[in-house]
């Protein structure tokens, strides 16, 4: 199988890259070659695989496109984009990140006529305005309240058409915010899920930015990647037409996560509260939320909290 | 008012620029300055009114946008579009017109910093799928079936995202098939609205491509300019941070404006009937539809019928 992975220095991308290098049965059939785009490609991170072609650039950049389908991809992973804070302090970065560039990836994979696999990391940011109390499912109605949520929402449409014109066969899977990002600033504002897992599995004292009941999505590195290779080996149009996936994620208060962390460790946690109010907004108050499709069809959650917390933080294979 | 509109020469556009050049009250304030885009004008419609800068170009163009955009609009409408059958025909046509050209539009008012209210023509197409019976309201869940739907959703979406910045002050009116179009063949699969009116009142044959059964959304031009300068003058964040509104239609069978006509003009119609499955299923099975919020904020339907017939066909002003 011909790869693309744009994003791939990212830190879901350098994982699934690793994966797909790594295990024979990530894709059904083995990677053959395996285009590597970020922005920024950091050399340590690549290891010397023949199949691999690490390219730095802007996959917006019409050049840099070609130069990545110079062999089209059977399969391609779109992960790369500008995290939600940051799109926010910096909307024409946004812009070109998560709205244009996309548009001009599918374009081109569209011209290239071997209607690939596309599995995008659309984002839970679609939704927007939640109600607090009580349960959602995927019918969910959407009214994304920051840009990157909006420009997640506008790539899926655009991928549910090109599906349905047969051009593209793609799939948007809908993530939480994943854990444990490595502790540098990312732009996340729900960098804190992180952090909070880390510091706490580390013994560090960390000062949380939410509330002790503030209740989020979650779900670890590990499961995120298995359900990407999920979502490139599925048949996609069993997620009808909108072609759209959410993911099953865990639902649990910081207080809980929290509480897991000290059983496994067997001493409390060094834990300070400062509840930031736009923080707690945006990733503290998230209803239960059901997901019976993407059960139904293969997908999965990390099961328990001590294995969310356990894979979280386990170093990923080939680091 | 310094007014931009785009689509100028189109069916909507030219009746509107009509209007805002000879209705001193369409705005609330006198028009100074109006540009007039389109990618083709026809010279004739256009008065030598002093007031008119006629533009011929596509504005999804650098050039031309900044040529049109030389004196900053204080209200822009943005109508330009390639119909649905079209799109689906020439989708790289669809894709330019429809989504690159609007972003490019939005970006650019972006950067002038006046933050001008942008009246944006969206479409029923948005819907996609409906219950065949029922009734519908605002709130109906977003499944479009077509690029045009798909890329008119996405522009809806990024112009309430540039409200929520406030750098615009966006609000997209949700139209129906608007009739009646002049006869030519406009890539409009919902032509037969305005083709069988036409006909019909003047007395003509006509072969009706859905059967009498077939239930639509209907409005005539005068109502739809009658909306679009509500949206202009309205207190925009009043639809909410969707900025969206679903103008009121009458839902009424083929038959039912039939039998209108019939009862205007005091005989038969000459109608065939051959139904063709496509057009049914896009443009025949509407639902009831409940527009409470856009009545409450002063939008109208045509009230009658008879008023939509007789609307549907007379003269625009100036013409």
């Amino acid at each position: 199988m011909r790869v693309l992975v744009t994003g791939a220095a990212g830190f879901v991308g350098r994982a699934l890259v690793q994966r797909l290098l790594h295990d024979d049965a990530a894709l059904g059939k083995p990677v053959t070659a395996l285009v590597a785009l970020d922005r920024q490609l950091d050399a340590a991170a690549w290891h010397s695989d023949a199949r691999v072609r690490a390219m730095e650039g802007d996959f917006g950049d019409g050049d840099t496109l070609a130069r990545a389908l110079a062999e089209p991809p059977q399969i391609v992973f779109h992960l790369a984009s500008v995290p939600g804070s940051l799109a926010e302090r910096e909307p024409a970065l946004g812009l070109q990140a998560n709205l244009l560039a996309p548009i001009a990836l599918l374009q081109r994979l569209e011209d290239e006529e071997l209607a690939p696999r596309v599995v995008f990391a659309s984002s839970v940011a679609v939704y927007g305005a939640l109600p607090v109390e009580g349960a959602i499912d995927e019918s969910q109605v959407l009214r994304p309240k920051l840009s990157y949520g909006t420009h997640k929402r506008m790539v899926e449409l655009l991928l549910a058409d090109a599906s349905r014109r047969g051009v593209l066969d793609g799939i948007s899977l809908r993530l939480p915010g994943i854990v444990a990002r490595p502790p540098q600033a990312s732009g996340h504002g729900s960098a804190f899920m992180s952090d909070l897992i880390r510091r706490a599995m580390d013994g560090e004292p960390y000062t949380c930015p939410v509330s002790p009941g503030a209740r989020a999505w979650w779900m670890s590195l590990p499961c995120c990647i298995d359900n990407l290779l999920h979502a490139a080996r599925m048949q996609a149009d069993a997620a009808g037409p909108e072609r759209v996936i959410q993911l099953p994620v865990i639902t649990a208060t910081v207080a809980e996560v929290a509480a897991t962390i000290e059983a496994l460790r067997g001493h409390p946690a060094d834990l300070q509260w400062r509840p930031d109010e736009s923080i707690e907004a945006l990733f503290g108050r998230m209803p239960e939320l059901h997901t019976s499709l993407a059960r139904k069809l293969g997908y999965t959650d990390d099961g328990t909290l001590q294995a969310l917390v356990q894979r979280a933080v386990a170093t990923p294979p080939g680091r």
